[in-house]
């Protein structure tokens, strides 16, 4: 069989949790386009609707909401386990840490023998790791911060309580924009961390060895750190004025133009189509403007002009990291929200990839040293 | 494009680092037979090995054993982290945590911008990931047990050194016996937890978070947990006379045998011909005989009446659990010894991976819901 590099366009699943039309610009989670989900849900009914395929009626949402608020409190060991950390230690890493030893500190996530979870123990389970994972962003930022003091968690809706549980912001517009946030990038089709995730699965690994593995993967600067690197970018540019010849340099010397682009999608991300009007929303609620967000139009125009016939167009990525910056959250902030986020749909693929489970052992192609003999040392 | 489940088969990398011949049952590092590489080398060679292509020369072997040894011990920090865990932790979550959290206490593994290691650093990175991982396990063995005090790093050779950590053992054919099984565990091509790190190191993320993605996959009963598996069903067999009773009840309902049958082997896998000499040798040795032997033998020989035209035959894991008990290794302690052992491999396929990187994405086949309008909570 051929080898494609990436296994680019290879399918690794059958999945029903959500798909993209990159032709027309179209992301669906359970068949409803991204655009009605983002006007007219929440992150926690995102949640369910990931986890179960169906929208929940009132009791059903009722009921989730209170299983996913009930299990918020951080665990004195971990926070504990935290104090010990370098000030300056990734968010990133200290999720994996704290997500790998949650199953020792909740007993329900224990491994099962064998690692034979049923349905309602998965279920279960992703309840505990959605509602723990924003707590434990949250009390890192708040060891990081050094107002541990401030840090409690509440039982309103998840975007409201994990701003509060970050910097007790309760501001109604910023809940909003930090909710459609969150159910943006809950979920993407099998790019690499979600892959990892289901490869990880696949072991029968437990729901927390999933999830870590997951944000690892998410961790790399070509996956999740996209949105940092764009602010970077804009920051650099400086002003509209230094657009064009930035731009132009940029695409001369082969380098990447952060946020531009995306393999699934012909034209413009529907994501980043939203995340704009955010942006331009908040900024307008502020009654300020931002020389971010004009350099950045600007790089959209001239990277339309100079890429838009090769289809190259905003990402996901391009608006995100400008908006949470206006929101006054740390760029070190930007990839574990995406992490928070994105556990969404990780969790969906963990229940989904169990349902019908086959371990992943792809092969290669062996280009390497034919068999030979060993050599002693004094023959070397 | 067609899906097959668990990508069997389909080629995922072009690879240099090890290769199988299922027909013959010979495995090859780098081009060396196993077989040579178990009677003649040393687990310190091998990674010098995997990660280089080439066997060292005296030099260049006395100047990896020394960089290897320099940086072994524990950070403080992580040990006070520990020392928060539930005694009962498990240790590939242990380490997991630890490994995640590496680069925040070694300054020469910080992140580079934009995730760029050279290759320099890359092999800087995997002989600090490799000396410390099997300090961490030790580590934790240590602080399970209540033994912190004993507990010293030397710089004794990789295998000598890991077992005296452990538990202060300096008998030389239980270290020769730990040598031979961390070569044999080292490497073995595309299996889900090495996928798991390429996929990871696609993303550019840094080692540490690679190296804790492939424990985290490896940790799942179906991957690394099964020499533990076999131990416990070689004990609830009982004695060999309960074989045929218990293999025919097996096979009647379709339920695993643990330690049979491998994807890539039609015969019995080599790494279990060495580790069975290496049992019957340990035996001897101490002059004990052993009912697990004895009753392990009765399994492969039922087995091979059984399923031997299906070319199912005892694979790597169905002796290594045994020995490991007879050396007096708990048995929460065979996965990690063999993530510590894996991770040289992962850590060649982490080097290689970046030679010529290509960010996984592979793609599903949408059998979901249809599109379909957002219904509002009402009209449920």
């Amino acid at each position: 069989m051929e080898y494609i590099p990436g296994l680019a366009g290879v399918p690794a699943k059958h999945s029903k949790i959500s798909d993209i039309d990159g032709e027309k610009g179209v992301l669906y989670y359970r068949g409803y386009s991204i655009e009605d989900i983002a006007e007219n849900s929440t992150f926690d009914e995102t949640c369910f609707l990931l986890f179960n395929g169906e929208l929940p009626n009132k009791n059903q949402l009722t009921e989730f909401k209170k299983n996913i608020s009930k299990g918020r409190e951080v665990h004195p060991d971990i926070l504990a386990m935290m104090s010990h950390l370098p000030n300056n230690a990734s968010p990133m890493h200290v999720l994996q840490m704290s997500i790998a030893l949650l199953s020792e500190f909740f007993p329900a996530l224990t491994e099962q023998a064998e690692g034979q979870y049923s349905l309602e123990q998965q279920h279960s389970a992703a309840i505990t790791i959605i509602s723990q994972i924003a707590t434990l962003a949250a009390a890192w930022e708040r060891t990081y911060n050094n107002s541990l003091q401030g840090f409690s968690v509440t039982d309103k809706d998840y975007a409201a309580n994990f701003l509060y549980m970050l910097n007790g912001n309760e501001d109604p517009y910023m809940i909003e924009t930090l909710d459609k946030c969150l159910i943006l990038h809950a979920e993407h089709t099998i790019n690499a961390s979600t892959f990892t995730a289901m490869v990880t699965a696949s072991t029968l690994a437990n729901p927390c060895s999933v999830i870590t593995a997951a944000i690892a993967s998410l961790s790399g600067p070509l996956h999740g750190g996209a949105n940092r690197a764009v602010v970077s970018m804009i920051e650099d540019i400086g002003s509209p004025a230094n657009v064009e010849k930035y731009i132009d340099s940029r695409l001369k010397n082969k380098e990447v133009i952060w946020g531009m682009g995306h393999r699934e999608y012909k034209t413009k991300d529907p994501r980043a189509k939203i995340l704009e009007k955010m942006l331009i929303k908040l900024l307008g609620q502020e009654k300020t403007s931002s020389i971010e967000l004009e350099t950045a139009k600007k790089v959209e125009e001239v990277c339309e002009a100079r890429l838009g016939e090769k289809g190259i167009y905003p990402n996901v990525d391009f608006y995100s990291g400008i908006l949470y910056k206006e929101m006054g959250i740390r760029p070190e902030l930007f990839t574990p929200i995406f992490a928070v986020s994105r556990t969404a749909g990780w969790l969906a693929h963990y229940i989904e990839q169990l349902q019908n489970n086959k371990i992943f052992r792809p092969t290669q192609i062996y280009d390497g040293a034919s068999p030979r003999k060993y050599v002693s040392m004094e023959q070397r």
